[in-house]
C-alpha cells in the first residue's frame, strides 16, 4: 500500500537545498536527502526522477508563461514589443516567494561546473522556445533567432540582478529597466 | 621511448568527428579514436583528456580574440563599440577553412543533450569574459553585464547563421549585419 504523504515534495526540495548547501551537491545522495526529509527513497522517486531534478524540475512551467507573453501581446507588436511582453508574462513565474528558494538555487549551482552547464542550458532553451513562438507571430526568421537571443540574454541579466542580496525590486522591473537602458544604447541608425 | 607522431592531433580529431558522426558519440571509444586514426590510446591522451576535449579543447584559445578586440578598443568607445570591436577580433578565430569542421562540430553536438549543456557554457563563459573586459575598460556594472550578454546574443545568431549550408559570408559580416538590425530595431527613446 503506497500511502500518500502530504507534502512530501516540498519537504524533500527543502532538505535537499539544505544539504546540497551543507555538504555540497556532489555529497549527498537520494538516500540522505529522503533520510532528512523523514521520508523513504521510493517516496523521493515518486517525485524527483534523480537529485538534478530537484534544481531542475519544473523547467516547462517556467517556459510556458514567456511563451502566452508573446503567443497574446496585441497585433501589429513589433519583434521587441513581442518579446518585452514574453518577459513580463514570464517574470510572474518568479515570485517574491520563490525568491529564496531561487538565491539558495544559484548557490548550489554556482559550486558546481555540471550544473552550470545545465543551467545555461535552459536558457538556450528559453531563447529556442522564444524564437518558435516569435516565428509563430510572423516575425522572420533572422529577427526571430535575434530578438529570441536578446529577450534570453537580457532575462539572464535581470535574473542574476534579482539573485543578488541588494536587490528587491520584482524581476519585471529589472527586466524593463534593462529594455530601457539597451534602447539608450542602440540610437538607431548610427554607424557601425 | 616515446615516439612523435607528426600531425597526430589533427588526426586524431579528424578520426574523431568521423566516428562521431557515423556511429554517434556515445558509441565511440576512445580505442575506436585511436585505432582509426592508426595511433594508440596512449598518443591520444598525451592531446586529449578524454574524448569531449576533441570537441570542445581550445576554448580559452577562441575566447582570447574577443577579449583582445575589447582591450584594444579606442578610447572613448562607448560598451557597445567595445563589444562589436570583440567580436569582429573574436571571429578571426573562425576561419573559412575551419568552417567545415565547425559544421560538422555541431552536428555531433546537435544530436546530444549533454554535448548541449556544455556548448551552452561554453558560451556563458564568452560572456563572463566579455563582461570583466567591459569592466576593465571601465563600463558601470549592469551595463558591461548586459552588452555583454548582447555580444554572446548576437555572436550565437550570427554563429548559427555562419555554420549553415547556404551561407557563405565571414562571420565578422553576420555579426555586423546583426548589430545593424538590432540597432533598427530599437529607436532610442521609444516607450517601453
Amino acid at each position: 500500500m503506497v500511502r500518500w504523504e502530504p507534502g512530501a515534495r516540498d519537504r524533500l526540495q527543502a532538505a535537499a537545498i539544505a544539504l546540497f548547501l551543507e555538504r555540497g551537491y556532489e555529497e549527498t545522495t537520494v538516500q540522505d536527502i529522503a533520510a532528512a526529509a523523514g521520508l523513504t527513497e521510493r517516496t523521493f522517486f515518486r517525485h524527483y526522477a534523480d537529485k538534478r531534478e530537484v534544481l531542475f524540475g519544473g523547467g516547462e512551467a517556467y517556459r510556458t508563461g514567456f511563451i502566452e507573453g508573446i503567443d497574446q501581446a496585441p497585433t501589429g507588436s513589433s519583434a521587441l514589443d513581442l518579446v518585452s511582453a514574453g518577459l513580463v508574462a514570464g517574470s510572474a513565474f518568479f515570485t517574491a516567494e520563490r525568491r529564496p528558494w531561487s538565491r539558495n538555487r544559484q548557490r548550489v549551482i554556482d559550486a558546481n561546473p555540471a550544473l552550470q552547464e545545465r543551467e545555461a542550458r535552459k536558457r538556450a532553451v528559453l531563447a529556442d522556445a522564444m524564437d518558435a513562438a516569435l516565428r509563430e507571430r510572423g516575425v522572420d526568421e533572422v529577427e526571430a533567432r535575434l530578438v529570441a537571443e536578446i529577450g534570453s540574454a537580457v532575462f539572464s541579466t535581470a535574473f542574476r540582478r534579482w539573485l543578488s542580496a541588494d536587490e528587491e525590486r520584482p524581476l519585471a522591473d529589472i527586466e524593463l529597466e534593462l529594455l530601457d537602458r539597451l534602447r539608450a544604447l542602440m540610437p538607431a541608425g548610427a554607424p557601425t
